[in-house]
């Protein structure tokens, strides 16, 4: 494949929001685009008119399934009053989301475009997790792997499996990633669990006494976290709390050429590599263990931004299931293969360590509504590049941060880099 | 909005294909899709390799509610060959074809690809047809619409009204449609339907002598299409003969840069114009009998050409039902609002008149796999562009040719205009 060095023009983020993750019955994907859309609308720092935006992209991965919703965008785009602008729906599964974005970058780069607005916006909850999880499953290869029983926790306890037998990781590792995600998540008042595992806890056991019921005897988070009945096993050896959960959410970016970004703010951040790739379905591949979908985007966003993995401060990375993170963390680069469970136990990844990983609190504690998630990756990337995080800032500035999502079992993968100068 | 008169960098068509239109109980999506990209790699004159293939595009409508898949674009760029290239779905329902070829176009303008491969695939008749309707329903307004009783025969059924309300059009006019599409359809073989209306009647009389049944006894092609057995009413004033059927199908195409056309043909069709836009679901329009999404892609089109609707050799448009394409010749300026009945029924639109429309059979004929139609509208224009129509070429020449392809009751609309210099 022929590889460019950059993009023919520079293409900035210079507005986004999103809006807060969880269970929303009362609402359906148009409330939450709007809620998303206004938040972007309030947080470009000199102010637009929203009737500049020229085109939209919304990422979604099945309102057809979720809501009995098809042709999402030009309704999503009546809903914040812009038709007739143009509205693209992207789905790549979970990946809708990264995919849609890269998509207005090209629009931007194409030169046909000065002000592109990208969203990510699924509505999951109205359903019973059952039919949720059959409708993901959709995502797979459905002639040949889901008639052999596989769901996505099945495929993700196989890579977990494959994991541990090829590198010697343990179910209590994966735990680390889940109770950094939380303690992550805790200190992010979008997310949908924003609450560390032992504030889970005590809620637990508040509850507990309030309602006179028995009250559980956990004395730590392992405690908890091998407990079966607080912590169920889905598939072994992934437990709930290894799982993401089913969300609704939506969340928007503002993109404009590089050279125009400072008409709407003095912080903008700079789209300097992206990166997509494919790979075959998960029943056919050599290497359980790895990802080459998500080996060979970065590879290609790395190029395109001239820097290395060492250079990243932050990530956000896909984490539908905890070991999804360890594997992305050694795809990305940051770590040989077989070490990014090392580095999660020793807190390499955690949000004061070296190479901070999901200060959000990843899809694990902030939510995982699955076409909206690539972009909500961006609007926490675009919150810690700014010193906009609050108490989960990461110290020390972020000049250089990525983004990794996934669409079902690394079928897609999307990276995405960015700069703050 | 901003508009530019022309891409930062030229794209040009330098390879199609596609498979038969019907169906094919025994054939999966991908197989369609193998079918058509097969086509392809032997239309390129002076070939290439398919490796080049740097990006894929794959419009497709509802894998999900048609085939139970999603995640469709991963999966079709395995079943070519080519993972591990980016593959992305695009989805505006039955416009979901159009814009894929759109954003083919924005990633080679990027700058960012140089050999891009846009398909379109649609696997629908495993279903009953009224699942296939209820799944088509999904492109609606679902919160709105739908809950009132609509499907889409009822949509164009209600444009029909008010456009025989306010020009006094008659259903017998509708029916000059069906008579040129079927013809047109019946000089090409991969049609569902290449068969004319006259061919059609002296099939069912010839099968009913055969079986020693009672024969038809319809004098004229007007008994025919007024026969309430032959040719039911589905939603008054649209008979079944007015509706674009159920379709499996699948087309490809290939764009590369313009300067770098040459290397793969000496017969390319340069993109110089492409427009988008969006419009409010149905029932929130002031006027039923033009599409606003059309006026304004088509506006946004021909200004990025530099030519008008009077330069437009030949058109595929979006004859989902029959008072579709008579919509959409008044909404591409071809004919003043009221006129293009008349001039469906003067003969102007057909092959051998002054502004041939549909030349492939239209979606009534060749049939509409939905996501994939707006793909084949532009196999049609690279056949009649480069004379390789056969029976059903155009005379004199076909230096500019337009295709416009719709989704759902206009709320998308996207045209593109390819030049033969």
């Amino acid at each position: 494949m022929t590889k460019r060095s950059s993009l023919p023009r520079g293409v900035a983020v210079v507005g986004a929001g999103m809006c807060k993750f969880g269970a929303f019955p009362e609402k359906s994907s148009r409330d939450l685009f709007v809620e998303a859309f206004q938040e972007l609308v309030k947080s470009v720092d000199k102010g637009f008119d929203p009737l500049s935006i020229e085109t939209v992209y919304v990422g979604n991965y099945s309102g057809e399934l979720f809501e009995g919703q098809g042709h999402l965008a030009p309704l999503m785009v009546d809903a914040i009053g812009l038709t007739p602008r143009p509205a693209v729906r992207v789905e790549d599964a979970c990946a809708s989301g990264g995919v849609a974005f890269r998509q207005g970058v090209m629009a931007v780069a194409s030169g046909m475009y000065d002000s592109v607005l990208v969203g990510g916006v699924e509505k999951m909850t109205n359903l019973p997790t059952a039919q949720v999880t059959d409708a993901l499953g959709t995502a797979a290869d459905t002639l040949f792997e889901n008639p052999a029983g596989f769901t996505f926790p099945g495929f993700y306890a196989a890579i977990a499996t494959a994991y541990m037998h090829k590198y010697g990781m343990t179910p209590q590792h994966l735990m680390k990633v889940t109770l950094k995600n939380h303690e992550n998540g805790a200190l992010n008042p979008k997310a949908q669990f924003n609450v560390s595992i032992p504030g889970w806890m005590k809620g637990r056991v508040d509850a507990a006494i309030k309602k006179g019921k028995p009250v559980p005897t956990w004395q730590t988070v392992w405690d908890f976290l091998q407990d079966d009945a607080a912590n169920p096993m889905i598939a072994w050896p992934l437990r709930l709390f290894d799982c993401s959960p089913v969300t609704d959410g939506a969340a928007a970016v503002l993109l404009v050429p590089a050279e125009r970004a400072h008409e709407y703010t003095d912080a903008p951040l700079y789209v300097i590599g992206t990166g997509q790739a494919s790979d075959v379905a998960l029943h056919s591949r050599a290497d359980l263990t790895t990802l080459n979908a998500a080996r060979a985007a970065s590879l290609t966003a790395y190029e395109m931004a001239g820097v290395t993995a060492n250079d990243i401060r932050i990530a956000e990375v896909h984490d539908c299931f905890t070991i999804a993170e360890v594997v992305a963390s050694e795809d990305l680069g940051f770590f040989a293969p077989g070490d990014g469970f090392r580095m999660a136990d020793e807190g390499v990844t955690s949000r004061l360590g070296p190479k901070p990983i999901n200060t959000s609190g990843g899809l694990k504690s902030k939510g995982h509504p699955v076409g909206a998630s690539g972009v909500a990756q961006i609007i926490e990337v675009w919150k810690q590049m700014r010193g906009e995080a609050g108490e989960r800032q990461v110290p020390g500035g972020v000049p250089l941060a990525l983004t990794h999502n996934v669409g079902a079992t690394g079928t897609t993968c999307v990276v995405n880099i960015f700069e703050r100068r």
